[in-house]
């Protein structure tokens, strides 16, 4: 194709520039955008984060500017090369975990080292003897070894203990044999093993004597050390393309009968005696327990920047965006307005940026909330049980203790709904930004697709709901009883029994305590409605899991809300802001729990938390109202959430509103499709004229 | 990779096989699926269809198997290859216009020929003079020249009036100027442009010495008919990738003062006198109008079928996926239960699969109206204006004739809700498959990709409400007038009016009549309060936007629960069906009414359409016992909308439930990225070893 002649070159966008047109919006507030980055970040992390990124900048391999156009065999081949110049990066810098997880966040795709660092070494690091550490990790962590965690099956994800992979204790050479007796034993979705490990921990059903222990975690060697081939009886590749995560290698593993000696048995926390046979119960049974609440934890912290990601390209566009003149405007033919300014946008758009503040408010409390438990079980450790040649190691209370089941069923419920709030978010935003929304340019699409498996591992986010009702069920049952009330949940539900007779009375819309109020009372009352179904109409725990789903969304949401609000009133948070920021966080408080109130309105009404009167003018003037006013500091709001251009990869939420240029540029200059020329007639045979250029 | 070792190919899945599983379902139910396929499709059509299915699965170029592993590039030459082949197999089997679209929905697959059939032919022949199909049309039809029609530009989607490109009028020479003024002005997302295309029908801003007539349609060449390359003064090209739609070259288009003669412009409506330079208003203004009308039902028509093919993969796969035991049977540790038993999988796939009905019968009501319209509007055409030399064609009345208005809403409202209802099921379906439907094997996501832009052209599902609005209040202010009722919408808001100082008491768990008034009521409630905040409140066009959404959202809402009752009790409907299947029928008519009205309650407690009590009961009690109802009936129902395994191209949706198998021989054999071996150790640059096949 024939480079772009010079009289496109000239060509600018009409009207206003897009750079006119954010500049324009950030004069339209005050509101100071570093004050906010370093209250939500930190001004170290922030720091860091230029640093790491002009160190990533500056490597070639780490451009992106072909990503979008490059099918999976190179995005592979790319995302490969990209691990290792970041491993060599790494060492040479020295960073640290934090350092590595600023990085992996720039680059934003996931990588084929991604397992090997997240679950293998963690996992050989956790559940390994200081022999295994010797044998395993220190080749890991040194790269000498790759490898990954296996533990979904073709047929088994959620139901662990249905796992069909077999490791089958041989007493006479003191070996266990893994074996997939079936086609669904096959290890499936398992990241870095598709290409990339040589090993990996996998968990099969222990078997000794024909008796079944459950899964344990077994180290196997799966590919040649020199080769990189399979080894004998071992069957492993990728499972194919997928929605998104293309970049990563996912995995199927199949064992014929695979030997591996006793001390491949990760043996921290339980134990076969090789010489006995004999099985030694784990002293933490809730180990896992606890590594689960870590990462849903952790995706609680991170939702509320995945959405602000979108949120960022959608107000950034829309704000540059326009489309028709004003209806009611008399004399303006010519001047079209940004679509920002519809309410049907704001309604979608602002109301997620509401959003982004509240699951960081929230994120931030459940890691309060996470670490104060760690502590307390490190404290109660100290006295733990006398079979300490085990190793030191954080013991767990019986999981039945308060704070445990609180932060269990709390860490449950939030993953689900932070989750699914961040991705259909996401999809809010692409759509949001009309036709072009659609194109890969938008960074919204890919990062949507890459964030998708989210809402589904780790606990699909339908069934994470069934846990948190138990919980709640149970904490039901115990406020019933008489029980004192323990924490926020046993309290909530206290206060509804106390007042069965009374009902409520909560001035949503005069008072924001008396707003978190309603939310915590239609969360009380739907856990007693779903008490009296389960426990006096004896109903079907199946029957029940559509109420079960609908339970654990609203104390969820309670959650939210009670979580953005205590930061705003938390001293931190006003000794850090100006005023004027404060007081707009608190309409963003407003309009969060609002909006959620307005969507979930049936349930507010049949609780009695609120009026059909307070609702309707919830809907129809606070709402509206709280848009108008955030309006004009939407574009300096998501300047706070300091996303660089060179992360986001996307046309439309460039800093500097150049959206059409940047478009323009990506299609005319950087598409490889544009750099053949076909025979488009029917009769010919000829596709691509010419030399295909290699993609 | 070595070939898969012959112990793997031992393998089977555990317990009960898909195929058993599949075929227990099918035995649960009576219903006759054939009957009910030939009353969705007619025996002919699906007769048809596996003809041309058979001679589409005889040429290799069709074969699917590579679809989800090929990157764009070689997506797009594949999709070239077909595009030709097809047409080639459809002149020698001389298909018409139905078999090409059955041939079309089987390869599934947007083709880079797609624009040049669907518009420009459609455009050059219903908008052309008899000289102009000379010059044009019947090159076309022959395909000696390839077209497509440019009219959304970078800067203007929505707003047409808004497009930059200009043609302007040269008296001296005879010519339009052709020209982009500025880069906004770009043709952008221009179907079959890409890379096919040599000619476009542009559409483009008339000026005539220095005055504006507004977008009219130009015949222009755009490429080399030889060589394809660019004319010049030309920049024509692929806009890059896209969410989805990456068989399609959606092209970019910049002119810089391009001549064409005179006779270019499309004249059989509009024109441009070439001796005095005058130009004549269209006799039409309402043209455009009738042909976005006719596209918005043809979305309404297949969007259920778009959703049911969603919902077959899914209930398929859930009815062979088994995952834990049932919590309250007591034996049954070592029988998994399939996951559509879940209520929590059932409420979102059994009314998924009720909507695809609802779609269906409303998609055929919607048609009905319009060739209603299409014949009285040809009946009046007889009676046309003098002005009879531009050639005959259908005259449409003004726009304000009751039956047309009531039509042009119709198809706004109903495009809106059945587009956003089919792609947000689809993304539903997709999830309900767990990890699996994260996939390309599950056929859901690309699919989805795919459809999604439906709820953005043809008038943005948001915009479009507007439309319906405008018409709603008008019409409301009409029936406060005292006007006489003349279509379901005044008859609805005359009805609701007579009854305003009474209100309402609809028994709408008992009676179906009922349930359909009760969204009459809501529809109607909701467009007098956006009326009086319009009329008497004087409330600004942006600020009642969300009030529109919502009004044309029930209004859309109503005219599908009607739809669906009235196909329920027509004669065709009782007597093409066994009266269990009718029965069966009328249970999914509850179910989408309920759930929908569950979904929206607050609306239908604020309007008294409903009590808070019926809603309660609807929640927990009616649409629980219709999901246990519908239930043994899900798979047989799916069968009926007779989806080939070749069209759908799942493991999940297989006909035979064998799920884990293909999925498997996917994965492990047709899998390109499994014939490569890397070296994954960070301190080498070697990346793919050896060879790499071309993808």
């Amino acid at each position: 194709m024939s480079p772009t002649p010079s009289w496109v070159k000239k060509l600018k966008p009409s009207g206003p520039q897009g750079s006119e047109l954010l500049a324009a919006e950030r004069k339209k507030s005050s509101i100071d955008v570093g004050q906010l980055s370093e209250f939500l970040f930190t001004e170290e992390k922030l720091q860091r984060r230029n640093e790491i990124l002009d160190i990533l900048k500056s490597e070639k391999v780490f451009d992106k500017s072909q990503n979008y156009f490059a099918g999976r065999m190179d995005r592979f081949e790319t995302a490969l090369a990209r691990a290792k110049k970041l491993q060599n990066v790494r060492v040479e810098n020295k960073w640290n975990e934090d350092d590595m997880y600023i990085a992996t966040e720039l680059i934003s795709e996931p990588g084929p080292y991604g397992l090997h660092e997240g679950m293998f070494l963690v996992t050989l690091r956790d559940q390994g003897t200081p022999e295994q550490h010797k044998l395993f990790l220190d080749k890991a962590v040194k790269y000498e070894i790759i490898g990954c965690y296996a533990q979904t099956e073709l047929g088994h994800g959620s139901n662990v203990r249905g796992l069909e992979t077999t490791a089958t204790w041989n007493a006479e050479d003191k070996t266990f044999v893994i074996h997939s007796p079936h086609l669904t034993a096959s290890k499936w979705w398992i990241g870095s093993l598709g290409k990339t490990a040589n090993y990996a921990v996998v968990m099969a059903q222990l078997i000794i004597k024909g008796k079944g222990y459950g899964p344990h975690p077994f180290v196997v060697q799966v590919r040649d050390l020199k080769t990189h081939e399979p080894l004998e009886n071992v069957h492993v590749g990728d499972i194919g393309p997928k929605f998104g995560y293309n970049t990563m290698d996912n995995g199927f593993l199949l064992f014929n009968k695979v030997k591996i000696p006793h001390v491949n048995m990760l043996a921290k926390f339980s134990h076969v005696d090789p010489n006995t046979g004999k099985y030694s119960r784990p002293i933490s049974p809730s180990l896992i327990y606890g590594t689960l609440t870590w990462i849903r934890s952790n995706i609680v912290l991170s939702a509320g920047q995945v959405l602000a990601r979108g949120v960022t390209i959608a107000v950034r566009y829309c704000a540059v965006r326009r489309q028709f003149a004003d209806r009611d405007a008399p004399d303006s033919e010519t001047s079209e307005t940004p679509v920002l300014n519809y309410t049907m946008v704001q309604i979608r758009l602002l109301t997620l940026l509401a959003s982004t503040f509240a699951l960081h408010f929230t994120g931030n409390g459940m890691m309060k909330l996470y670490r104060a438990n760690q502590k307390m079980m490190n404290e109660k450790g100290a006295g733990r049980e006398k079979d300490s040649k085990r190793g030191a190691g954080p013991e767990e209370t019986h999981a039945g203790s308060d704070l445990l089941a609180d932060l269990h069923a709390t860490s449950c419920g939030l993953k689900s709904l932070a989750s699914s709030t961040a991705a259909e978010g996401l999809e809010v935003c692409r759509r949001a930004c009309g036709g072009h929304g659609y194109s890969s340019f938008s960074g919204v699409g890919s990062y949507y697709a890459d964030y998708l498996p989210t809402t589904t591992w780790e606990g699909d986010n339908y069934m994470l709901t069934q846990q948190v009702a138990r919980y709640l069920l149970k904490s039901a049952r115990s406020v019933l009883k008489g029980d004192k009330p323990t924490n926020d949940t046993t309290t909530i539900l206290t206060n509804f029994k106390n007042r069965a007779e009374m009902g409520a009375a909560f001035d949503i819309l005069g008072s924001d305590e008396d707003l978190v109020a309603a939310f915590a009372w239609r969360a009380a009352f739907l856990t007693f409605e779903a008490l009296k179904h389960r426990d006096e109409q004896k109903k079907a725990w199946n029957d029940l899991l559509v109420d079960f789903y609908r339970l654990s969304k609203a104390h969820s949401q309670f959650i939210v809300v009670k979580n953005f609000h205590d930061a705003l009133t938390d001293s931190t948070t006003t000794q850090s802001l100006n005023s004027d920021t404060v007081a707009l966080m608190h309409k963003l408080f407003r309009l969060n729990a609002l909006h959620t109130l307005e969507t979930e309105s049936s349930e507010f009404y049949a609780s009695g938390a609120a009026t059909v009167r307070q609702i309707q003018l919830a809907r129809t003037t606070a709402i509206m109202k709280l848009l108008e006013e955030i309006r004009p500091h939407a574009v300096r709001l998501v300047d706070a959430w300091a996303f660089s251009d060179w992360q986001m990869d996307s046309s439309l939420g460039r800093e500097d509103g150049n959206v059409y240029e940047d478009m323009f540029y990506r299609a005319s200059e950087l598409n490889p499709l544009n750099k053949i020329t076909i025979d488009p007639y029917p009769g010919s045979e000829v596709l691509f004229k010419g030399q295909r250029s290699k993609l």
